[in-house]
This record gives structure tokens, C-alpha cells and sequence, in this order.
């Protein structure tokens, strides 16, 4: 069965967005759709350059007979700036406050379409990053781990609370939170994590970083490494924060319970990817 | 600027797979690439084509005025299968042995290629559904909750076993687990749901089904209703299930310690969907 350029063109970029960072030979394609290796180049040159032009992403091209092509997910500044705003629009709501000074985010968690937008753009930070694991504490931070984990072809690693039977033996380390300054426990399965690894933590939202630090010492316990941290939410400046170099997208600059007001700003993901 | 016809069929690929089940209308289109309706209507017809034999799923034309067209997936039986056999496979493995019975699930959950497949089948049943909300329990369920739920583009809600500061005040219910026979608890945050919502439940294991019924008895108390019940396996059939009208990927049919062996099949998933 023979396809058509049109209907190549269609497959193709659905299964590109299904299997990002992965090589795909160009046999593989030709294969598919019975065609060419020369009129599949043609077909990638013309995708490449729509989804550069479009903030899809962009085609890596890897030369030789053990060759092909690899999606990455890229946005643009121009894609990305509306994006946050919407957040930033979506986290100033004052009807989020809650009793302490917390917010009310789990709409906005629960939305798989804000998450994956997130996720994509995290992702786009650390397409060019050895990642081997997306880290993630249970519950809220699962979604966006996900979605990053799902743009950049890398399974996620959720650490618990508490212990599960489900998990088999796991590490359990305490830590300090870093805001109410109380101890507190992290468990994760011993066969979910290998040595060595190149982990990118990513959570909703960070505080003083106190959750991040455990998540660095567990990742010590394995001897794993940190290749990154990324927060959808970073709270407003703090003093005595625990970690300094994040990608973060949206940061509450100001939460007055009193006034009822959320004051909400991009996060330092501007700065550190397109400046 | 003028887009031809290839850039348009890629960008339309990707813009309608990012948005399942939204109508989209024919001027969106024509105003995003300069182009006449007429040359949209081609387009459209070109990937529902493409869409329908690649398995990947339909587009729906809505006429009128405020028509346009909304892209469903669906997977076709011949596609679903070799997906359930890989799952069956995987989770054959006896390293998920676990004391007790209990099988390593994690890495399967933490997949993320593994379980946007699962997910992308289980939509496929529902999308014809009128479904508002996919809800689950923390904590193994919530990804393959968030791949249901972002192709059939609704929210997620998740059930907790205990409070959060951060989830405003909650509902809480008493439940039986249908195996141990243990009192659980579940918390829901009182904004996530609103009344009269069809709600689609859905879970990564199913033993008696005492936590799916938990769920229900929650919609209860939400005056909500349950559109269907989907989980990834389920355990071997039990005579005291509690639950009978749900679909199921992937079933144990023999769990045996001693002789650690694990047996599976698919679950009832074909049965329900292409008989």
C-alpha cells in the first residue's frame, strides 16, 4: 500500500509528537508508508520546518546508516509569554486564599490541558539535558511530572509520604521542612530508581525548598544526580530558601490574607532560557 | 502570510490532537493559515481519512454556522491489541511478586509511553460518553487518570485518603475495603466537583472493588453520577466483587506464590468494545 505525501505528512507528525527524543530511523518511515528514503527527507524538511515555525518543536537530523530523526519539544518566547500570563491570570483569583495564607490550586492541577502546557514548556527547558528520571512527591506534583516526563521519553519516580506494600522495600529519609521547620518522612521504592541516574525533580509549587532538599538527599541515598528542579509555582522571595538554582514559572510576588489580594508574576523561566 | 496545504495538514494534525473533543470551527482554521474554508474543508477531509486508517482516530463535522469539526480518539481493535498483549507481557514478569500477593506495579505506572497507550484505550471506550469529570484515588491511579481525561479533554479530581491544608474544606466518607474488610477513609475537596457531574472513575487495580465503590458512594454525597468505571487490571475474578459494569485492560488469572507464576489475560475490554 502506497500514501500519499498528504497522508505521510499527518502520520508523521503524529507519530513524531508520540515519541519525543526518540530516533526514528528514516527505513522505519519509508517502511511505513512504502515510500522512498528520499521523498521521507522531503517529508521531515517540510514538517521541521512547520513545527519550528508553528513553537511545536524542532527535528533533530542524525547522520549515518544507524541515523534518522528525533523530535524535541521547543517553544518559543512568543509561544511561552501567553502561556504564563494565562497562569499567572488563573493564580491571582483571590478566591484560591485559604485559611494560613495557602492557596487553592488543585482546579488548576486538575486541568490537563494548563498541565500539559507547563509540562511542554518545562520540557522544552531540558530537551538538551541528559535526563534520565522526572522525580515527583505524591500528590499534587504528579500530573506535571507526567506531563514533563511524557515530552521528554523518561519514566517519572514518584516518592510517598508514607510506605505502601505495593512498593516492596523502599529508602525512607527524613528532612526538614524548610517553612514550618518540622521533620518529616520521604519513602521510595529501592527498585525504582537506578544508580547513577540523571534525575530532574519538578513539583507544583516550592516554598522555602524544604520538600526539593529531601528529594536532593534521597536522590544522595542513591547516588543519583540532579540534572535540574522545576516548580510550576515558586512563592514569593524567601530569605532563608534552601535552593537557589530552579526554573520556576509563575511566583507569587505578594498574598495579602488581610486585603484578600494575590500578587502574581512570571517566574525566572524567562530569564534563564531566553536571556 | 499563506501557509500551503502540507504546513497546514501538520499544524491541524497537532493543533487537533491537542484538542480532543472541542469544536473547533472552519474560520479558527481559515484565519490561523489565510486560507479559504473551502481549502480547510479539504484539509479536514484528508486527515479524518488518514486519522481513520491509521488508527489514531475520527474527526466529527458539525454543520451550520457554529459548526466545525472535533477530533474523538479511537482505537481500533486491531491497534488496541498488540497494546494489551504488551501489557499482558509486562505484567507476567514474576520479579512483581511481591509478600502477600501484591504485584510491583510502580515502573508500569511510571511509564509514561505505557500509560498514555492504556489511556488513549480506555478514552476511545468513553468518547461518545457524556463524561464532565474523570476521578480517582491517590496515589497510583492519578496518571493514568490525567491520560483518560486529557483525551476526552475534562478535568481530574482526586480522591485522598487523608486532609490537606491545601485542599480548602473537604468531604469525607467512611468505606469498606472489599478485601480486607478494613474501615478506610477518603476525603474530596468540596470545590472540586460540582453537582450533577457525570463522572468517570477511574482506577489502576481492581481487587473486590471496595475502593471504586468508595468512589461511588463519594458521588453520592456530590449528587453526582457515575458515567462508567475503566481500570488497568484487575485482579483474578472474585465472588464477592462488588462492582460488575466496568472495563478492564488487563486481567490476573493466576497469581501463585509458591510456584511464582503469574498468569494474565486480557481483561474485558474487547468483549465490551468490539462484540
Amino acid at each position: 500500500m502506497k500514501f500519499r505525501r498528504s497522508e505521510r505528512l499527518i502520520d508523521m507528525t503524529n507519530y513524531l509528537l508520540e515519541h519525543p527524543r526518540q530516533l526514528v530511523s528514516l527505513s522505519f518511515f519509508a517502511d511505513r508508508y512504502g515510500s522512498a528514503k528520499s521523498s521521507i527527507s522531503e517529508d521531515l524538511a517540510i514538517i521541521k520546518e512547520t513545527f519550528e515555525q508553528r513553537g511545536i518543536g524542532t527535528l533533530q537530523t542524525v547522520p549515518g546508516a544507524a541515523g534518522g530523526v528525533k523530535f524535541f519539544v521547543r517553544v518559543s518566547k512568543e509561544e511561552a509569554t501567553p502561556i504564563v500570563e494565562d497562569l499567572c491570570a488563573l493564580m491571582a483569583n483571590p478566591e484560591r486564599l485559604l485559611p494560613g495564607g495557602y492557596l487553592y490550586m488543585t482546579d488548576i492541577l486538575g486541568d490537563p490541558s494548563v498541565v500539559q502546557k507547563a509540562g511542554r514548556l518545562l520540557a522544552s527547558a531540558y530537551a538538551d539535558t541528559k535526563i534520565d528520571v522526572v522525580m515527583t512527591v505524591a500528590t499534587k506534583g504528579i500530573p506535571l511530572a507526567y506531563a514533563v516526563a511524557s515530552q521528554l521519553n523518561v519514566p517519572v519516580v514518584i516518592v510517598r509520604r508514607d510506605t505502601k506494600v505495593t512498593e516492596g522495600s523502599t529508602v525512607s529519609i527524613n528532612y526538614v521542612s524548610g517553612s514550618t521547620k518540622r521533620i518529616q518522612t520521604m519513602v521510595l521504592s529501592k527498585r525504582s530508581l537506578e544508580e547513577g541516574s540523571n534525575v530532574l525533580i519538578v513539583d507544583d509549587f516550592m516554598k522555602a525548598g524544604g520538600t526539593v532538599n529531601g528529594m536532593i538527599s534521597m536522590l544522595e541515598e542513591f547516588r543519583a544526580t540532579v540534572a535540574g528542579i522545576a516548580v510550576l509555582v515558586e512563592a514569593q522571595q524567601q530569605e532563608d530558601r534552601l535552593i537557589d538554582d530552579y526554573l520556576s514559572l509563575v511566583q507569587l510576588s505578594d498574598v495579602d490574607l488581610k486585603e484578600k489580594t494575590i500578587k502574581v508574576t512570571a517566574g525566572n523561566y524567562f530569564d534563564r532560557l531566553y536571556n
